[in-house]
């Protein structure tokens, strides 16, 4: 655990009692020491390897939305809309860029090297010979053989660590682990915050237990802020690490303006700034220098904004690391 | 459209009211010519068909969650916890006994035949032969085969009409649409309700343009009652349907009650009794007459409680339909 006394800790005495009583109140995550393990493991092997003469880096890629259960026994929950598709495609140029990646994903969303598929990939991409065998069917194949090829590679050479999460305390908790666990490797490592991550929440212990009823009339509802946790991450899990986080908005008037607040606000290396209808197209890199608009290629439709956009922050983590040493 | 005004229609006047102005507000259905197109193919491929000297059967089964937006643009909304898994099942299980199914299912839920595979079997159960072939990997090769193989064969005979939703705005227009289609084919068609259905949902003309903002403090929000459209399926769409719904709760104590409720209420042959915790165990179907316990055969730890519900409920279907000719 990073000491909370250090010079970076944590000011603001009430935010730091919301995050101990958001954790204390949460339901204790089910696989931690498995969790535990496995991130020991992947840093263990990361932690003295050398890639042209540089050690390793190392991204957290958070990735997809949290859910907020509503009930105990969960039947119903608030979601965030969010496919993955940021993250997994980034997460492809980061171990292009030779990273090593801890993808921590919502269960169910996209996966690195899975882009081109189409949806319900494992119904719709092959087909039984005549003699009983399995064969990708086209115009699948090559897209298959990229997602099964490579996504394995990477897993197996232990360049890809997944870590599967649903609801917000699992994220949470989890983000905290990565975050603790790699806080020995200094600035080399960067958190690339893409997930969509839930604002309000319903305190664990204020939850009904069971199925809310539908009586008569409507439903009120009171939902509690989710504590700004980016601060603690920055301040105290992991001081050392580049940090990145996104901003999405459907309102492009107040967008720049809240990616600016959250710089300042949490003291953050970078804020990648999107709006909901162009940002397969656009993004705009906002520090505390400068804003930079990054923009798809759109000589290849295959091109995507996650390829330039991962080459400048790798870049600003090359600055960031030299700065530090 | 099944008239309004026979003998089954809709007396209460204030519901009536409640489902026109739920429809006039809804969003419209964006894909609703093709998926009527779907509809008039399957339904005439099905209108003349026999088995055994009986005409086909037809059921529509209903399976996952719906989700409520919070915002038009869609960032945040409230989603129904459910796998899927008891209507990929039974679908199988009705087209084992001879009926072609009409899955209206949620985007991403459990399929049919893919019941005994890994969580996300598309990067799970393969992996390449040396000459880069594709092959099924140990131990899962012999659901990939059941998976691939049975699943085509449904889909190619026209036996299973496969129609994804994501909002409660799309299943209630596609449930609507399906009704009216199949109405002409009278008593031979079942809905097997299945689908985790939302009972509240914001109106989307009152609901947020853009993403709601986190500003300081909890967020209140009022959620109106989703009008209970059973009663206009049952009484409206399709008057000579056999009817079955669901009823899941995690309360045992008010559960066969509210399953009794339901029964009277909205006119169902049946409704299925289930608890969260013991539901792949066992489930009551409750009728006028009866209350039968219906449980998984544990002989086997393959077997499900699908199998023996499904055979109950293709007998209670044959007697209506020999009661209604």
């Amino acid at each position: 655990m990073a000491s909370t006394n250090g010079p970076g800790a944590l000011q603001d005495s009430a935010l730091k009692e919301e995050i101990q009583s958001f954790f204390d109140s949460a339901p204790p995550l089910r696989n931690s020491s498995e969790i535990s393990e496995k991130l020991k493991g992947f840093i263990k092997q990361h932690s003295a390897c050398f890639e042209n003469g540089r050690a390793t880096s190392i991204v957290c890629v958070t990735s997809g939305g949290t859910t907020v259960p509503l009930e105990q026994r969960c039947v119903r929950y608030i979601d965030n809309f969010s496919s993955g598709h940021r993250g997994a495609a980034s997460t492809e140029y980061f171990i292009k860029a030779g990273y090593a990646v801890i993808f921590l994903y919502r269960r169910g969303t996209c996966q690195p090297y899975c882009g081109s598929l189409p949806d319900d990939p494992f119904l719709e991409c092959f087909e039984f010979t005549d003699d009983a065998h399995i064969r990708a069917r086209e115009p699948h194949s090559e897209a298959v053989k990229r997602a099964i090829g490579d996504h394995r590679v990477a897993v197996e050479k232990g360049l890809l660590l997944k870590l599967p999460f649903t609801t917000i305390f699992e994220y949470l908790q989890m983000l905290q682990m990565i975050a603790t666990s790699v806080g020995s490797l200094g600035p080399r490592v960067m958190f690339y915050l893409a997930a969509a991550v839930s604002d309000f929440y319903v305190p664990w212990k204020s939850m009904a237990e069971h199925k809310i009823q539908s009586g008569s009339g409507p439903l009120d509802m009171r939902l509690a802020q989710v504590p700004k946790m980016l601060a603690a991450l920055r301040k105290e899990w992991a001081p050392s690490a580049f940090c990145i986080s996104f901003k999405l908005e459907t309102d492009t008037e107040i967008l720049l303006e809240k990616a600016d607040m959250a710089l300042k606000m949490y003291g953050m290396h970078a804020v990648v700034a999107n709006e909901l209808l162009t940002r397969k197209e656009e993004v705009v890199v906002v520090t505390s220098d400068e804003k930079v608009r990054v923009n798809r290629d759109k000589a290849d439709p295959s091109n995507d904004v996650e390829d330039p956009l991962v080459k400048l922050l790798v870049d600003k983590h090359r600055a960031h690391i030299a700065d530090s040493s």
